[in-house]
Formats: structure tokens, C-alpha cells, sequence
């Protein structure tokens, strides 16, 4: 395609903050650079934006391509375009961050990715070009959004008891939760229903299982609330 | 500069929906294109980022050099991508937010800026690209953020009125609140303090005058808050 504005242009990329919930921490999936600069740095998966596709076409493919995970929560997160970003020219990336739920994915099948492997979000290694800088924004935004929206919840498996709920929002948050409060908070926003199953295959005494209110839970997403924890 | 990654790449530009409050409207300014396509359709001020300035630079210049408008509060919103938002070619720009109090700025030195005008925010004609919509997603944004942070002070002067205060949220919520209710949450939150002075030259009763308290405010911008009206 012919260029109809004759200047020269910053090359655009994608990159995906993605985290997932394992039993007692954040985890965020990173990826070793193979290819200099940063050779041997660890970095987020990502990558140019071709021209034919969207912006959310191009985060997606680079995420399915580099590790293996697909038709999960993504949403665009901010635009980075310092001059010096990259050491080799300017390069403007639209950086996401995406949410995933490991006991529903193959984690196994995405760590066999080449290179690929998740890392506890409060002890990552250094990390490639401005990517740090990107994680943190990333981080602060899941830590604002979880309390504004209930979108803590795609981390989650379908069912879930309360024990699981405040331990997702006290690593989110990185701070204890009183339990009595948060119960009765979480329980007041109408996002969560009972079920009659209870947890399986536990040591501990079997909890009540509990499910998002899909309504309530889209209702909440638009409208937004206001967790007070 | 040459070019260390050797595909095509989308022409980059950004795009600033800049909204002020007069008496008793929110404003929106635009600028009408001399230049095909959409020649004589109004359109938001923006252009095309140079190779040596960032993202936000960008932004202020494209501003300045068409609006006359400087050193006002500006966000970045969104980055649209749309295969085909750009008749000519593939384009991507990252959009900006900013708010302007009027009372503060020469409104006629920006309205003397080549084709620029102020247009009621609730009747905006019809606009040039995806221009509509990034307009769309500004207007929910500044929704968002009046509720969760003191952003919306941006658009007032100084000193204010609780009863300008009521109609900046009015404006831009487009509804009415109830004054009793909106005087009692707005005092809880802390961010406005009541001053020694009165309104001058108006011809009903004077009221008196607030300002924000900038330590107030500062925390809760980066906390947040709900606002529950």
C-alpha cells in the first residue's frame, strides 16, 4: 500500500500484561527475548502490528503465537511513546493487559511455549525496554479496577467460595483483608450468588460455593461501584 | 532515520476532545477541514506524531498550533485502531481527553484560530473519520472520572459557587441532581473548602465561594472516591 502522508513514521507494536491467579500469588506470563537488543531479558509478550488487523486483532495473535493462550479477558490498558523507548528507533506500543483464570486454561500447554513462563507479580525479574514501567500501570489499574468493577471476577473459576474470593482481592490489593467486612461488602453488591454445592476434595471443612450474577455483574461493569476495602 | 524493522506500518496521529463548561453548557471544540477526504466536515484538532516527540508532546502542539489553546489538563483515552477508519490508509491515533475552564482562557484568541469553534457538547454536527465515536468514549470517560475522582474541577475557576458546582456535575452527567443530597456528599468528600469571599456583580442573592483543597484533591485523584449521586 502506498503511503499517502510522506513522512517518516514510528513503528507500532502491541504488548500484553497478562495475569493469572495461582493458589497464593499473581502471576504474570513473560517471555525471554531471544534477539537483541535485550538478548536473554525477559520480556512481555508482544509484537508489530500488521497492517491489515486491528489493534485487538494484533494483541491477540501475539499472545496466542507466543504463549499459547487465547479467548481470554483483554482490554486496552495505554499507549507508550517515549522518544527513546526502543535503543534501535522509535517504537510506539499500545500495551493491554489481560486476566486469565489458570484453572481453566492449560497452563502446562502455555509454559511449553518456547520461552515463555509465569512469574509471581511481586518478585519478576528485570525486565526489556520500558516493560517494567508498563507492568506497574498494568498492576495499578487491575488494583483500581477490582474496585470499581467486578472485573477481578475473570480470574476466578466459575464457581468459587468466599475464602477464594478475598485471597484474589488481597494479593490484587498486596494487603490482609478483614474477613467479617469483606464478607459482608462483597455480599451487599449483589454480584455474587449462593449455590447448593460446596466445595470437593478438600482437607479443611467443605465451604459454600458461590458464582458471579451474570446481570449483575455486566449491570456493575457499566455502571461501576465503589468497593469499599 | 532508517528503518530497523522493514514491513509496512501505520501512519500515527493523535486527537484531543477538549471539553469546557460556559454558563450553561459543556463545550466541545472543533475544527473544520479544508483538506479532503471529509473537506467542510468539522473534526476534532489532532494530527500526525513527528519522529522526535512523544505521544503527549504530540498532543499539545496539534492543540496549540490549531486551537490556540495551552497548558490545560490533558489525559490520554484511547488508542483507536479501525482497519479502515482512514479512507486513504491504514492510520491508528491515540486519543486525548482535556478540559478547559473558560473563564480562565482568552476563548476569543481560540475561536480566532483558523475554522476552530466551541459547539454544545449535546449537539455536535456531524464529524469527519471515527470522530463521533472517540468523541463518544470522552464524554463516558469524563462521566466516569467526575464520579470517581475530583477531575471535573478542571473546568471551574478558582473560586466557585456550590450552586456552579451542582451544574458543572449537571452538565456533564446530563441530569438533574437534587441540591440538598449533592451539597451534603460533596462536603463529605473533603476536596472543597468553604473561603471568607462572596460572589461579586451578580443580581440574585451573592453565595458564597469555594476552592478545592488541593492536598484533598491530589489524594483523592490518585485514590479515588465514589460519588454517589
Amino acid at each position: 500500500m502506498a503511503h499517502t502522508y510522506q513522512f517518516p513514521r514510528p513503528a507500532l507494536t502491541v504488548d500484553v500484561v497478562v495475569f493469572a491467579l495461582d493458589d497464593d500469588q499473581l502471576q504474570v506470563m513473560l517471555i525471554e527475548r531471544d534477539l537483541e537488543p535485550f538478548a536473554g531479558r525477559w520480556a512481555l509478550p508482544g509484537g508489530f502490528v500488521r497492517v491489515e488487523e486491528t489493534l485487538d486483532q494484533a494483541a491477540r495473535r501475539e499472545l496466542q503465537e507466543e504463549t499459547g493462550l487465547k479467548d481470554i479477558f483483554l482490554e486496552q490498558l495505554y499507549t507508550f511513546g517515549d522518544v527513546c523507548r526502543d535503543p534501535r528507533e522509535r517504537v510506539v506500543t499500545v500495551a493491554y493487559f489481560a486476566l486469565v483464570n489458570l484453572v481453566g486454561h492449560d497452563v502446562k500447554a502455555c509454559t511449553d511455549a518456547r520461552n515463555a513462563a509465569w512469574f509471581p507479580a511481586n518478585d519478576l525479574p528485570r525486565l526489556a525496554f520500558d516493560h517494567r514501567q508498563i507492568f506497574k500501570m498494568a498492576q495499578e489499574r487491575l488494583r483500581m479496577k477490582v474496585r470499581y468493577q467486578p472485573v477481578g471476577f475473570e480470574l476466578l473459576p466459575d464457581r468459587f467460595t468466599l475464602r477464594q474470593l478475598q485471597q484474589m482481592y488481597e494479593l490484587i490489593l498486596d494487603r490482609k483483608l478483614d474477613k467479617r467486612n469483606f464478607r459482608k461488602k462483597m455480599l451487599a453488591t449483589g454480584v455474587i450468588q449462593e449455590t447448593n454445592e460446596i466445595e470437593k476434595g478438600v482437607a479443611h471443612r467443605a465451604a459454600r460455593l458461590y458464582r458471579f450474577d451474570k446481570r449483575a455483574y455486566r449491570r456493575l461493569t457499566k455502571q461501576g461501584f465503589k468497593l469499599d476495602i
